[in-house]
């Protein structure tokens, strides 16, 4: 059987085909040869779906989440693709792969497409894919696509990069968790959800939480002005969802009415291209005198002879002078 | 007075002044103006000390380890600096700081240098300016520079790319710490210390810790083949740290005799001069079309009129027609 050339399978994506969907995104994680004609195609089909990320620390019930989730969105007719970001490395991937058989109620529903991405290193940046698995689902015509992410290390802030909306949810009994998480959490949480809030300490971690975004105010947060909700759920009963479901929403009025959807789009537009650019750029250092440039201007500083600004300078000198390498 | 010169600073700090050191560090880490023409006044003198890593959990004791550390290469008169890399937010910050007390028995050494550095971000990676500040101390003639880093996040990571030798620091129950750690730690250390060896768990922790080295195999570091040894300590009472001193020794004769040490230098300097070329780079990738060139080109791929791809291309051809910034 011939290969599907990538323009039948952006059309079948397109139309709503899981396995063209499917093959588009390996295809995507592959960094097959086919990618930039994959981008070219989907350019014009992208940028309808909101992107929701979800993050939390192992142990929260971000998946639990995430399946009580899709299950809301799609009470409300919308269409839901989900990218669960694995650690590729022992980590903490035994708990989260067995995790993911609780969202496989939603294995049958053709309104729903999962897919895991493996993250990048043992400190778990989101996969480098990312950006282009979302635009896949996007041109696909999902309505809302939740990515999400163990909240260790640098994808949560990837994530809050990313995504429309950054869900962070905590959970009670976690040892120091708000405590420990604090810092990092202001920055990137647009809401807060406390979720196995009928256990024991769920009204501590709450109070803990709504004292720290009271302290750091208003405009502390990067959200420029919007203060993070803190949201009560017990997702394994789909308690609190629809509030959850509600507070996103209310979110993303907030971020049209004061065109900050806009500007963060743009954002991660240009950060996207800068790395892609800058990508490219490296290749072509490592490429330059048939590769030996990088490395003997590295020996040249360890022996003393230069400094690595000077040595930058000539690698710099040397890409504005020399023919692209295909990538 | 007159601002002493770039010249006679570095004439001054290679004299072992400690004030033109400490002066030239603030001038790296400031990014100010003298950046270049220091680093290429420093080139020809640097290249001598030996560069040890030290991280680990908060409340292994790394300070007090550092410190013995010091005191132990004291004794066989080598002259010790100390970049201590401190998380800039207040993720761990509060009780590092107050560690760094201990330290005072060493303020009116000659011989020794302390010196804080803030970290970058809240997960912590390395100051931009350690590469900077590490070829100052070893300019200046310090024989022996230890950075000692929190092991979260990436610092960790960074901190073994730049050191001839990673020490990583355990100590017994700290819970979860070997198992959660493992992916990490197996990576990056060239020495293992169970500090805290005195207490209930060490032994434990000894065990673990040996045997998951056994599993991971004499080839599966990143080492080249050098097992890392592991060491017992109580740091607090000076004792085993001669064996430790002894191991980094021995790490050192090993890279030496396997050609390994000067192969890790110049990666090392391969991606300063490799960081500094794309910093560059990227900041003319703001300039180009006085700043707008990457924010249309953004506005673009929002609009789904082009893809990152496409756009990127763009951007590096430009790169390559304009006049470079002076930085």
């Amino acid at each position: 059987m011939r290969a599907a050339s990538a323009t039948e399978l952006v059309d079948a994506a397109t139309a709503g085909n899981p396995r063209a969907v499917a093959r588009l995104i390996s295809l995507v994680e592959d960094a097959s040869g086919q990618l930039r004609e994959i981008m070219a195609l989907l350019a014009p089909r992208a940028g309808h779906a909101q992107v929701i990320g979800l993050t939390g620390s192992p142990g929260v019930g971000k998946s639990t989440s995430t399946s009580a989730l899709v299950s809301a969105f799609r009470a409300r007719d919308l269409r839901v693709g989900v990218l669960a970001i694995d650690p590729s490395s022992p980590f903490t991937g035994g708990a989260l792969l067995g995790d993911r058989v609780r969202m496989q109620e939603h294995a049958t529903d053709p309104g729903v497409y999962i897919r895991s991405l493996a993250s990048r290193g043992h400190l778990g940046g989101l996969s480098w894919a990312t950006p282009q698995a979302l635009r896949v689902l996007d041109a696909a015509g999902f309505d809302v696509v939740l990515v999400e992410t163990v909240g260790v290390g640098q994808a949560e802030v990837d994530i809050a990069s990313l995504a429309d909306c950054t869900l962070v949810l905590l959970a009670p009994g976690m040892g120091d968790g708000v405590q420990a998480a604090k810092a990092g959490i202001l920055e990137i949480a647009d809401v807060f959800v406390v979720n196995k809030a009928d256990r024991d300490g769920a009204e501590n971690t709450y109070r803990e939480l709504t004292h720290m975004i009271a302290l750091a105010g208003p405009a502390a947060a990067s959200q420029g002005g919007w203060r993070p909700p803190v949201l009560k759920a017990v997702a394994s009963r789909g308690e609190g969802i629809a509030e959850v479901v509600d507070a996103i929403a209310d979110h993303r009025a907030w971020l049209v009415e004061h065109g900050v959807l806009d500007a963060r789009r743009r954002r991660r537009a240009a950060d996207e291209i800068e790395q892609i650019a800058l990508t490219r750029l490296r290749l072509r250092m490592g490429d330059l005198r048939d590769g030996s440039l990088l490395h003997s201007l590295a020996a040249d500083v360890v022996a003393g002879l230069t400094d690595p600004y000077t040595a930058a300078d000539r690698v710099v000198a040397g890409l504005a002078t020399t023919q692209p390498r295909h990538a």
